[in-house]
């Protein structure tokens, strides 16, 4: 393989094109509670993960893994496993909140007729990894880009995505088997919808606001204190 | 605001919409010398900063902070903490991987007329953040997801996108002036590309494979040892 051979113009993207990549960005919705029981196919799921796996990763690693549960029973029990994690969650919050804070529906596990667990290898390619090894979150990070793909990706074939994240680690591992050494990343809902929400649902719900832009970005310098 | 209202029809995507996603996936690369020197226009820049601010966050948290860096000195000196940490990173491979390691360019930071540092305040809402209360790492997570956001877009703009992990994080938050509290997440060089590797450059370079995607994809458990 020449270097060289391997370099070629960089396809550029229509207005269109260019469109819909804001259209996915802007439309994705992390869902909850609009899934269709409609089967996603197989063909589908593996566009999906293709695309996942062709994330950004540190040091070409790849060390992400995709385990897929579509069984009812299996789905039962990772929801048991987020209903207890969620009590505790609960009891974290001030009073004032707590009640708010039940009434939001904060996943689709049985609802959504096919999940995904997306976890890291942090040991995939040895101790020292090309770009690991001044931040050694990057591996999970790469993991996360993955997560994202996956999640636009799904938007632009119709199908709602949520991340859940309200688990004991150790409950979850259980359930899928899952080696102690392995990092979990995401556990996610995926279904057809024909409905989504036109902004955040935590925004709508009026459980955070939307920040103006201009508040996070900053020029040359970080400014305000610290 | 009514609950109900703020539900509408998921926009379905047409065949053409959806290629244009799976494009932006597919390629997307980590850039690191292709950059052109032309300007990145405020417009662009604004859009790009856009697409990252609408990225998933845990709790509606939007932890994240964008400082933009176009000063020739400012990038010179980030460099230079750059060069001295992959100083560092050089020394931790094996001796048979060394020259290998030093042929490789890492970065494009002087090349590339716009740099993004990207941070995360894990403070911003407080210490029980929805999404977060098991899973610490949730708001790096999101912050994670607006780069890749970032990255996508970029792409559909006609803008590569290189992220820069080997620094000393005390070295970059004293040149940006990021309080101790905030955590960097990354570090991006980003211009305009006429040319882009077809496959990731750390492939084509020999340095790592591609896996086959059916090795990272499990039915319902985790397959294999542990």
């Amino acid at each position: 393989m020449q270097n060289k051979s391997a370099l070629a113009a960089a396809a550029p993207f229509s207005e269109q094109e260019r469109e819909a990549v804001y259209k996915a960005i802007f439309t994705r919705r992390d869902v909850r509670d609009q899934f269709l029981p409609d089967t996603v196919s197989d063909d589908v799921v593996q566009r999906l993960l293709k695309a996942a796996h062709h994330a950004p990763s540190v040091g070409f690693m790849q060390p992400w893994n995709f385990i897929i549960i579509r069984a009812q029973e299996e789905r039962e029990r990772v929801w048991q496993a987020f209903s207890s994690a969620n009590d505790e969650a609960v009891a974290m919050f001030p009073d004032n909140r707590q009640s708010q804070y039940k009434s939001l529906k904060l996943e689709g596990i049985r609802k959504s007729p096919l999940n995904i667990c997306v976890t890291c290898d942090r040991d995939r390619n040895g101790d020292v990894v090309l770009g690991r090894t001044h931040n050694t979150n990057m591996d999970l990070y790469s993991t996360v880009c993955a997560v994202q793909n996956l999640w636009l990706a799904a938007r632009a074939e119709g199908i709602g995505m949520g991340w859940v994240s309200i688990f004991r680690d150790a409950d979850l591992k259980g359930i899928l088997g899952i080696p102690n050494r392995i990092e979990i990343v995401a556990y996610l809902c995926l279904g057809y919808v024909d409905q989504l929400y036109t902004r955040p649902e935590l925004e709508i719900k009026g459980w955070n606001k939307r920040m103006p832009l201009e508040d996070v970005v900053f020029e040359g310098k970080w400014r305000g204190g610290s």
